[in-house]
C-alpha cells in the first residue's frame, strides 16, 4: 500500500510586507508543480493553534499567481509569539496534532527572528513526539535584521520607497526653502536597525542631495552635535532634509519619541519623533518645518517593489518547497551574495539554531565617523537591494491586486484550543 | 524698423506639486518653438522683484524636456503674497520696471488662487502705467479648489499617490487586525477643501474596502458620531481605515489638530490630526492603532503621477502661449471636461477678474448623507483624474531627476528693492 502522500503547512508571521505574498507564490507553486497540497494558517500560527487552516488548492492559477504582485498577508499574520517549549508546551502538542490530524508533513513559515526560532521548538518537538515533520523557514523582515542572509525580503522595497520619497520631496523642499519651509523630517520604520533609515542616504548621491543627515538608532542621539549640523546644512545648502529611524534613542538609551507630553486625554503622548525632532530645531534654531511619518505606507508600498526583493522574495519560497523535497530539515533559506556590481546572488540555507535570537545591526563601517550618513562600503551593500521596478497592473488608474477566497479546511479535531492571552 | 521680438517672464508660485514643472515644460517648449525667449523668476515672483531672472535660453532641449517629469520647482518658487494695488504700489511698479528693463512683453504666472488675484492686478497696473504686457495665469494647485476649470494640475497625481497608498495599506490592515493592528489613520493635505481626501474614497470599490471612513473640512466633526461608525466598522470588518483632512474642524470652527497640548519645550503641539483621531479611538474604544501623515511626499510623489495630470499641466503651459501669441489677455488658462466615460476635455480659458479669491469646495452631493464618505457623482467627477501611469525614468533604482543650470540675466537695473516682511 503506498504511503499517503503528505501535505504542507505554510502561515506568515508578523509584520506584512509589500512582498510576503510573492514568497506565498513561490511556495504554493512550487508545491503544486510537485503534487503537495499547501493549507495556510488563518492569521498565521494562530489558525494552525486553532484548527483554522485555508485550503489553498481552491484557488486558481491566476489569483495564486496574483500574490506575487499583492500586498500584505494574503492569509492573514499575526503577532502571536511562542515561547519556551517549557512555557508554551500545550501550543506546541497542538500543533502537532493539528498537522497530525491532517496528514501534513512540511512546515513553512515565513517570518522574522521570533518566527525562525518557534519554527526551531517545533522541529524539536515534532522529534520528542516522534512525528515525522519537516520543518523551514522562509525569511521575512522589512528590519533587515535576519542574520546568514544577504538581504530580508520585504526590506528592498521598503528601502526603494524611502529613498525614492526623500529623493522627491528634496526638490520640493529645495523650491520652497528661500521664503518658507527649511527643515524637512521624515521618520522611518526601524526599532532596533537603521538599515531602513540608511536606504534613504542611496538617494543622496551628492553631497547637496536630499537626505542631509540619517539618524540611526544604532548612534545615541546628540542635540547639540545635531543642531550645529542642521544649522551648517541650512547655511551651505538653503535648507535641510533628514530622516529619522522611529528608533532613534538618547545616549541613555530612552526612545526619543517619548516627549514627556500628555495630551488632551491626559495620556502620555508617545508617537512621532519626526514631529519631536522638527520642533527641537525650530526651537533651537527658528527655522520652518515640514514632517511625514511614512509607516504602514513604506511597508504596503508595493506599487514602488524593488524587482529584486520581488524575485528574492519569490525564490526564497520556492527554494524551501525543492529543500525539503531533497529531504533537508530545521533550515532556513538565505540569500548568498556573490558580487555587488554586478549583483549576483544565489539561493543557500542556513541551520535555524544558528538563526535564532542573532540581530543584524548596522555594522560601524557602514556610517559616517560623525554618525549623520552612509559610507561607501554601506552603499554597495544597499544599493543592489533597490534595483529595478516591478509595477503591479494597473485599472482606472489604480494597483490591482487579488483577494483570495481562503476557504477552509473541515476541521477533524473535537477539542478546541484556547490561545494564550 | 522692426519691433524687437518681446521676451516672456514665467514664475512658479505657493507650494510646488509634482506636475507644476510640466507646466513650465509647456511653457518653455512652445515658446522656443515661436522664437520667443523665456526668463523665469527664480524663487517665484522674489525673482522678479529683485531683478533675480534665469535665463531659461541657457538650457538644453534635452533638461527642458526632462522639467516634465521632475517634481518640485525647477526655478524655486515661494510663499510672498502681494496685496491691494494702494498696500503694494511699490511692489506692482517695481514689477513692471524690471519687465521693461527686460524688453518683457508676457507674463505666465503659474500658481493658486492667490497668484491669479496677483496676475490680475500686474494687468491692472500695466495699464495704469501704459506698458503693454500680456498676463496669462497657469493654474495649479494640489487643493483643486480653483473655480472655472475642470481640475487643477497637481490635485490628480495627489489624488492618485493618496488612493494608491491607502489601497496599499488596507492589505496590510487587514492581515494584521485579528492579532493586532485594527485602527489605521491617514493624514492627508487640504487645510479648506477636501478634494485630497475624497479621492481617496476611490480606491474603495465595496463596502468593506480601504478607506471605511473619510473626514473631510467640509463636515464638521462629530465625535460621538464618528466614534459609532468606528466600532460598527470594527465589529463588521474587523478593522477600520480612515483618512483625515488636515484641515478638519469641530463644529465650532477650531482645527482638531489643535489638542491644547504643551510638549517638553513649553510649546503648543499643533501637528498631526491623525495621531490625534487615533488616540481619541484608543482612548474610547480601546484598539490598537498605526497612523501615518503623507505632508510633502503625497504632493511630490513624481513616481506616482497621473498621466491625465502630466498631461493637462503641461498643455495649459502650453495653451498659455499659444493664448498669449493670438492677442489673448488677463486670463487664466482653463481644463473643460466634455465627457466623463470616457474623459474627453480640451483647453480654454477664462477671464481673470472672475477667479480671483472664488474658492471651489466639495459640493454636498459628493459626500455620502452621513458625511463619511463619497457618492457616486463624486466618484464620476474624480476617476478619470487619477488615470493612467506616468513613471520617470529609473536609474540604479531610484527615479532621475533633472536639476537646471538656472543661470542669471545680467541685471539692468540700478536700484535694488527691498521685499516687505
Amino acid at each position: 500500500m503506498p504511503t499517503r502522500k503528505k501535505n504542507a503547512f505554510y502561515a506568515q508571521s508578523g509584520g506584512v510586507t509589500a512582498v510576503i505574498n510573492a514568497s506565498a507564490c513561490g511556495v504554493i507553486e512550487t508545491a503544486r508543480k510537485h503534487g503537495i497540497k499547501v493549507y495556510a494558517g488563518r492569521n498565521g500560527i494562530i489558525g494552525a493553534l486553532t484548527e483554522d487552516l485555508i485550503d489553498t488548492s481552491k484557488e486558481s492559477a491566476k489569483n495564486i499567481a496574483s500574490l506575487r504582485h499583492t500586498p500584505g498577508g494574503a492569509f492573514g499574520s499575526c503577532r502571536y509569539k511562542l515561547k519556551s517549549l517549557e512555557l508554551h508546551k500545550a501550543e506546541y502538542e497542538r500543533l502537532i496534532e493539528v498537522f497530525k490530524a491532517h496528514n501534513i508533513g512540511y512546515f513553512f513559515y515565513n517570518g522574522g527572528g521570533d518566527s525562525q526560532d518557534t519554527i526551531h521548538k517545533v522541529s524539536q518537538m515534532s522529534k520528542i513526539m516522534n512525528y515525522p515533520l519537516i520543518c523551514i523557514g522562509v525569511p521575512k523582515t522589512i528590519d533587515n535584521d535576519l542574520p546568514f542572509t544577504d538581504a530580508c525580503p520585504g526590506f528592498g522595497s521598503v528601502a526603494k520607497y524611502i529613498a525614492t520619497s526623500i529623493r522627491e520631496v528634496g526638490y520640493d523642499l529645495l523650491s520652497m526653502s528661500v521664503s518658507s519651509t527649511k527643515i524637512f523630517v521624515m521618520e522611518v520604520m526601524g526599532r532596533n536597525a537603521g538599515w531602513i533609515a540608511a536606504a534613504s542616504g542611496l538617494a543622496s548621491e551628492k553631497e547637496d542631495e536630499s537626505p542631509h543627515i540619517i539618524l540611526l538608532p544604532e548612534i545615541a542621539f546628540n542635540e547639540e552635535k545635531f543642531l550645529l549640523k542642521v544649522e551648517k546644512c541650512v547655511k551651505k545648502h538653503g535648507h535641510c532634509s533628514i530622516v529619522v529611524s522611529e528608533g532613534l534613542q538618547s545616549k541613555e538609551g530612552l526612545f526619543l519619541s517619548d516627549v514627556g507630553c500628555v495630551d488632551a486625554f491626559g495620556h502620555v503622548q508617545l508617537g512621532g519623533v519626526a514631529p519631536m525632532i522638527a520642533k527641537l530645531i525650530k526651537h533651537n534654531l527658528g527655522h520652518k518645518y515640514h514632517w511625514a511619518v511614512a509607516d504602514y505606507m513604506q511597508r504596503s508600498a508595493r506599487h514602488m517593489a524593488s524587482k529584486t526583493d520581488v524575485t528574492q522574495a519569490y525564490d526564497l519560497g520556492k527554494a524551501a518547497v525543492l529543500y525539503a523535497l531533497k529531504g533537508k530539515n530545521n533550515i532556513m533559506t538565505t540569500i548568498v551574495r556573490k558580487s555587488d556590481k554586478p549583483y549576483r546572488w544565489t539561493i543557500s540555507y542556513v541551520d535555524l539554531e544558528k538563526v535564532a535570537n542573532v540581530e543584524s545591526k548596522m555594522p560601524r563601517n557602514f556610517i559616517t565617523p560623525d554618525g549623520f550618513h552612509i559610507t561607501e562600503a554601506c552603499r554597495r551593500y544597499l544599493s543592489p537591494l533597490i534595483h529595478g521596478e516591478d509595477v503591479p497592473p494597473f485599472k482606472n488608474g489604480l494597483p490591482q491586486f487579488v483577494k483570495l477566497k481562503n476557504l477552509p479546511v473541515k476541521k477533524k479535531l473535537k477539542e478546541k484550543f484556547k490561545l494564550k492571552k
